[in-house]
């Protein structure tokens, strides 16, 4: 039986990934009346007279929403609300067994940026956070950036800014294999949407200057047509010497190259024509930009994937735990540029200068202490 | 410590009465390809081609939305949507210790019915069936009317419908104890809100012909002022002899009095002023509108209250776990006046006739098997 076989016969056991469940008995009179009413009434009249206190006595302060409107489930695409619910449940999944923060998976079915704004607008008193995930760009810049400037809760679309961290944590450690200088290298992030523009903008915070950002066309510049309003922006931040061409042409003496784009698109002779100890994270999934041993052929010294059976793993589930649980403990109102910088720093130094090496520069998904690191680098960088 | 106390400091302790969990372990490169990428893509996949497979995969099939705008909260009035969370996380527990499903409790911050509609409409992909909860009429009655118009899953608002349900099961025994006729009875209902109204609905539909409906100013008729367009529809059904007068005019001759009002506002000379036998269900909480040992002192026969220190408990947790596990295990699209008198019926049978008695006409809400029977009768009233 193949993997996905298998997975589909598990969820159908499974019928659910995720379950509510109660931390109350209720078995007797007595209890029903701690619980429920009349006793309930009692943290309903703090909460009226106070809302800060529903963090005090209700699940809020440890419990996000996990959001998606469907748009762009995983490779899939725009598969609608009703199917992107499998995800996210893994997503709750992956919350509570790796960071003990309780998730709930919701799926919001309309496709209209506005209404998905007021939606989350309106359940946003329930969460601690929001995680949005899998909606595609540019929507999700904006709908993230309206929630970010209105709600008091972090809002964080883990497509972008984990991706973003995790990629930061291991071209950081990368750069010290390599003795490469982040403000000499020639760094190329392939796909310009969600994740791509994040990894830019993070990269560029770090202190990486020369960046160049390619989508489909090629590099993109101020002249690459129909520029959606964030490639725009990002047009003026990055390819500063206003370079036109091919992808092919961005990676001639590049050091590094990101992908977040599609299967098979780097070639061994892109490979060939990068500067000396290029750093290749192909990420497209499940079948990369290039394949590892094909790029070292090529002469790549380190190349990561999405995947867990290449090293070098470059995971999400490395990150989004702990920022929330980090975020969640420490009240945090926004997920800052600092939180992300410090979390890609923790998960850097989870390896030991002396265990650095060229197939392990990104600690795996289960790691017993990454999530509870990236916690405390994010609460310690609470303003 | 009184039971408010202590109330607020297990409330405090919880900070949370339900969690979610995961029902699969991810703590292998192989369980997270399975759970998560590159696995869940299957089932997102069958779900993409057909969306009724989404019931075979997610938890959908058995979890419930406990939805609120905090615009009637208990007796608290209109509490806001935080300070409603308290009361539907207890829901949530509620429904899965005595029926086993999935609960996620969401208080929605809008008090906008459009609004609340399209929220609702937004996020039923993710549930089974839709409670609503503790929102003030008549909104209530626009936004469960509107929603079941467009929904395929069960939309059920418990304040009213879970109310009648039980208030007709202890009438049902109640009848029986008596010797009394539904369609002789004169049937007083105080109180034209949300429950009262639901109430009535049942009962008409039972089969008892001659109900009063009264509200703050007394007898409710076609001529009684500022009627709402739901209050005006019960105007045509009820009170067929036109009748005017106060609260205490409607009990004269009374056989049934049934009240969701407020404590204290029925007199013993009210009560001496009901026929014999008299079946009072005073449901006001904490406080009834009258108190048993003073009713009973005055002449009623069976008197019922909304508390667990005294006999008749009629409580909702008698009815709404069962309702739903009937309707989710049913795939039922919407939980019909037969399913609800199948659901009173099989909550009055509970209670052989030769145990019934003045002080035993309905079930505790911890019956062992009264989730599993009012779960059997709504299935097998589905059409």
């Amino acid at each position: 039986m193949t993997t996905q076989e298998k997975a589909l016969q598990l969820h159908e056991e499974w019928q659910g990934k995720f379950e509510t469940t109660s931390k109350v008995e209720v078995k007797s009179k007595e209890a029903l009346a701690l619980a429920y009413t009349p006793g309930v009434a009692e943290p309903c009249k703090v909460i009226a007279n106070d809302k800060s206190q529903v963090y005090k006595y209700t699940a809020k302060a440890n419990t996000v929403a996990v959001i998606s409107d469907g748009s762009a489930v995983l490779g899939l695409g725009n598969i609608g609300a009703e199917a992107g619910i499998p995800v996210m449940e893994g997503k709750a999944v992956l919350f509570k067994e790796f960071g003990g923060v309780n998730a709930v998976p919701i799926c919001i079915d309309t496709q209209d940026t506005e209404e998905i704004i007021k939606t989350v607008t309106y359940l946003a008193p329930n969460y601690g956070g929001i995680n949005l995930e899998d909606i595609s760009a540019p929507r999700c810049f904006e709908i993230e950036e309206r929630l970010k400037a209105t709600l008091d809760i972090p809002v964080f679309h883990d497509d972008q800014h984990g991706t973003a961290i995790v990629v930061l944590a291991g071209l950081i450690n990368s750069l010290k294999v390599t003795g490469k200088k982040k403000e000499e290298c020639r760094v190329v992030v392939n796909g310009a949407g969600s994740a791509g523009v994040a990894i830019t903008k993070l990269l560029l915070k770090y202190g990486f200057k020369n960046v160049l950002m390619c989508d489909k066309l090629g590099i993109i510049s101020k002249s690459y047509p129909n520029l959606n309003w964030m490639q725009e922006k990002m047009a003026e931040v990055t390819n500063l010497g206003n370079e036109q061409g091919t992808l092919a042409d961005a990676l001639k003496g590049a050091d590094i190259f990101v992908g977040v784009s599609a299967p098979n698109i780097v070639t061994a002779d892109m490979v060939k024509s990068m500067n000396k100890d290029a750093i290749l994270f192909a990420m497209a999934n499940p079948v990369p930009e290039i394949m590892p041993d094909v790029a070292r052929e090529a002469g790549a010294r380190i190349v990561g994937t999405g995947r867990s059976d290449f090293p070098n793993q470059v995971n999400n589930v490395i990150a989004f735990p702990g920022i929330f649980k980090g975020a969640l403990e420490g009240r945090a109102k926004q997920i800052t540029e600092e939180m992300k910088l410090a979390a890609a720093e923790a998960i850097a130094n989870l390896i030991p200068d002396d265990e650095l090496s060229d197939e392990n520069i990104i600690v795996p998904p289960f790691h017993p202490t990454v999530a509870s690191v990236v916690c405390e680098a994010v609460k310690n960088n609470i303003k």
